[in-house]
């Protein structure tokens, strides 16, 4: 059976999985689920995943896991893009974790808000985007005097995080007052090989 | 210099931190921090954190670390509690991701509005008691026979999904409403060595 990737390709936290396994060069197929039709809360789909969340893989021996930094777990170990040193990776995993709390319920819900539900801004709780600037100028502060989030080199923590930061601006986030953060971008994007067409941060 | 651990002891985070030093013995130093004052806010907290939020730990080199469940991982590493097994590791992670994303922010919340904040069960959105019974469904249907979330023994998946699990009925939730919930929370104090006095979970 081949690595199959249960995805909706609107969602960063799936593209997350597309990345990795591109840039590692392992084969999957790819079947696309639209997340907003419900298919994710009813079987079969919840026999994946009864979370009743996308991503989610099916290994080739058929056993299933989700949660896409889990997943990026699972394919990185023992890749370049987890650091070697102890510090480092532990850096890299608190980025992961801070990924799921602090700044995708935040940035990523509020695109889905702007950009699919088509809401209108003064709709939405205040709360979204000052939690969303906030988790921004996080980010600007963790990437001083660095290239990379963890250690230095590319490593889960970049993928992560890029995931919905490159399009914070559909959410209504202004990338540009992250002047780091926006460069960052530039860099995974390039690192991901990521054609020019994908390319959603382009620095000053 | 000791390691220290920054952390209120009312929070179910800070206790996963004491819970694997203390079953590890690892020699530490507990530093009280009060959530509730807003010292996480400021400095000289935020030199600590800079996304202000406890748990946070100052190793003995002086650098620090944040993220619950990626302190676990760091000090988890190269023991038993994480599974040797790559898919039982995989699922380890699962959870530990699910926890932050789909369990902390609707039991944990619940539980500090009801019993921290004194708010009345009627103030409170709806969506936390729907989100956090769905939670502790999802980990009823995990358990279908199992002894622990990931793998064959305790696993850093036990330790952070037992510490608001266990106190969910502060937030209102029926833990009896899930029998392989509260044998597991039970399971999971033993295995800790938490004493008589702390037990939450008696099973039936």
């Amino acid at each position: 059976m081949t690595l199959t990737v249960f995805g909706d390709s609107t969602s960063g936290n799936c593209l997350k999985v597309k990345w990795i396994l591109d840039l590692l060069e392992i084969d999957y197929q790819w079947t696309e689920i639209d997340v907003r039709s419900g298919e994710t809360r009813q079987a079969p789909f919840l026999t994946l995943n009864p979370s009743g969340q996308v991503p989610a893989v099916r290994l080739a021996d058929g056993r299933t896991l989700a949660q896409s930094n889990a997943i990026l777990t699972y394919f990185g170990e023992g890749t370049r893009l987890i650091p070697k040193d102890k510090f480092d990776r532990a850096r890299m995993f608190e980025w992961l974790f801070w990924e799921q709390y602090s700044h995708e319920p935040y940035i990523a819900v509020r695109r889905f808000q702007l950009a699919y539900l088509k809401k209108r801004p003064e709709d939405l709780s205040p709360h979204l985007k000052e939690r969303g600037d906030a988790a921004l100028a996080r980010m600007e502060t963790g990437l001083e005097n660095r290239e990379w989030l963890a250690g230095t080199d590319l490593s889960l923590a970049d993928i992560a995080l890029a995931a919905y930061t490159r399009m914070a601006g559909d959410g209504g986030f202004e990338l540009a007052d992250y002047p780091r953060v926006c460069a960052w971008v530039d860099r995974v994007e390039a690192a991901l090989g990521l054609d020019a067409s994908s390319r959603r941060c382009v620095p000053a």
